[in-house]
């Protein structure tokens, strides 16, 4: 192992002037060699030049290059939590999609937590990040600070349009209207929905195509229970579905990691899925093919919306006027439901 | 919503000496305030600089700012995969910690290939950020482009000292030993080990604690089944360890994932778990408390690590000597054992 200081024992770091030296070239070349551009240089004489940038141990400074270039080549990302697979997947899913457009992704954590988003969102716009990419806990969150430093957003995982804001998300209403639809072709009359807890005033999209499927075929609403997106929540809401007088035969939740919760309380209380209680649930997170019995749910493409939404982002960059990108879910039907 | 542009439609950016003009103050104690020192200003001047930064919508350079204090305050974080919920919950502790102490993080993927860790890893080195911390595939890795660009490192779920290296893990063979010796307690005698596969040649800790625990109960050894450390490398594990002539009667799994795997696979195979096949696993995932049965697992102190390592970094760039910090595991008692 070798260090730069064991090299230069007696002096100071490697300089640009140095490279250019030992590679007999002119130092605006060693520049094109490590910016990449802006003129092209012989392949031979790269070669060279990059051999001499590893002999010397020369370390280009990334921040003189950011300074140079206006941009870290940097995204950010901030999501409620990475601990739930589903964003987790989605937050692997959009660092390949930077990856392959030359970006870093700086990931920061919200815990669903509306002051800790704002400080991430704030942090990423004081690092100059060339754009945020934002799962927020809002329908339509703050975004003053970027806009001040003019620093591009997408908003992920929008079922709707907010006006003046760049989004990426699925049909909620749609896909869930899948689900219960689903649940009423299996013969289930009383179908009960388990909705997760937003901070926004706005209808979740999926408790919206719950009621409009029950609708549409003349059935009456069920029960509905609104608890966290989590296992826990999927669990206190199976208690307390369990517990009702007029108890559900089918569950339509609106996360797989809700059903995962229901799983355990159905379990507990002693009764089966899908003989006793038939249930749908939302996102096509991996954990729900292991569950026991594995989960018919509707699935998000995650990578098709992660490249969108990085593009979004190169878009709204190049001043092109907000968009709002809309997803299809599909059915993937597992053993939950009743099905085989 | 404003944006610069907007307040300024017929001027370039607003500069340092906008935002001293208008708050009264020299440029340089806006930078003061910008840069949070060196020297103090007055609270009372601070919050009318930091008005007139609002009003003026002043955008200090995040690169510039880089350049000067030779640090962009960011660490990179290397894992092989954040759609693995370990991984996940460890990325999501190592962010908190660099967060606690003013640092962002910038996540990278490897997907387990030595290939991608290596980009990964030139790629944070030439992005320079302060520090990388690295759940490595491999027991060694070359980290010479970070030495290069003199950039301290730090192993991540490193479960044995590897010389030069600064390190943070858990003791796995004590942890395999715990798990062992409790199916042992419960009176097991053939116990077999369904063991992650490693791309290191060395021998896996928790194949180690596994061997000796049985070793020193005088019992003979257990079948062993080598494969991934995800769900369907413990499916797989499952259907070899129950076709095999002697059918163990439990198995210690590396992972809790692969628990998750081997689960599906006894119940497909018509038996149950505890009474024909009991499991201990290891990692301690939220996902292990809401199998069926729940996993009794050996569970890794995740945050304490996440912020041991952090610390680890920071010492390693003040010039500290390179260390192994170890932690202990806990045995996590559920029901997949056969305890109640």
């Amino acid at each position: 192992m070798t260090t730069t200081q064991a090299d230069n024992p007696t002096r100071g770091p490697v300089t640009r002037k140095d490279v250019a030296r030992y590679a007999g070239v002119s130092t605006a070349v060693v520049s094109y060699v490590v910016n990449g551009g802006p003129k092209k240089v012989a392949p031979a004489t790269e070669a060279r030049v990059q051999h001499a940038i590893r002999v010397l141990g020369y370390r280009p400074n990334a921040a003189a290059r950011a300074l140079k270039l206006g941009s870290s080549e940097t995204f950010g990302l901030v999501i409620p939590d990475n601990s739930n697979p589903f964003f987790a997947r989605l937050a692997h899913a959009v660092e390949d999609a930077a990856a392959e457009r030359g970006f870093a992704l700086v990931l920061a954590n919200s815990d669903a937590n509306l002051a800790k988003e704002r400080r991430n969102v704030r942090n990423l716009a004081s690092r100059q990040v060339d754009g945020v990419l934002l799962a927020s806990v809002l329908f339509e969150p703050d975004l003053t600070d970027l806009e001040l430093a003019d620093i591009p957003s997408v908003l992920l995982n929008q079922g709707r349009e907010a006006p003046g804001f760049n989004s990426v998300g699925v049909d909620l209403a749609a896909g869930a209207r899948l689900a219960t639809e689903h649940l009423i072709g299996h013969g289930h009359t009383n179908i009960a929905a388990c909705i997760g807890i937003n901070t926004s005033e706005e209808m979740d999209g999926r408790e919206h195509g719950w009621r409009q499927a029950l609708k549409d075929a003349g059935l009456r609403e069920g029960i509905i229970v609104r608890s966290p997106f989590d296992r826990p929540g999927g669990y206190e809401a199976g208690r307390r579905l369990l517990g009702a007088a007029d108890r559900p035969k089918a569950i339509f939740a609106s996360s797989d990691l809700q059903a995962v919760g229901l799983l355990r309380a159905i379990r507990e209380a002693g009764l089966s899925v899908p003989e006793d209680v038939a249930i749908v649930s939302f996102d096509g997170i991996v954990e729900g093919e292991y569950t026991w019995p594995p989960l018919t749910t509707v699935t998000q493409p995650v990578r098709e919306m992660a490249d969108c939404a990085v593009d979004a982002l190169l878009a709204a960059k190049r001043g092109e006027a907000p968009q709002h990108r809309i997803f299809a879910t599909t059915l993937q039907i597992r053993q939950s439901c009743g099905c085989n």
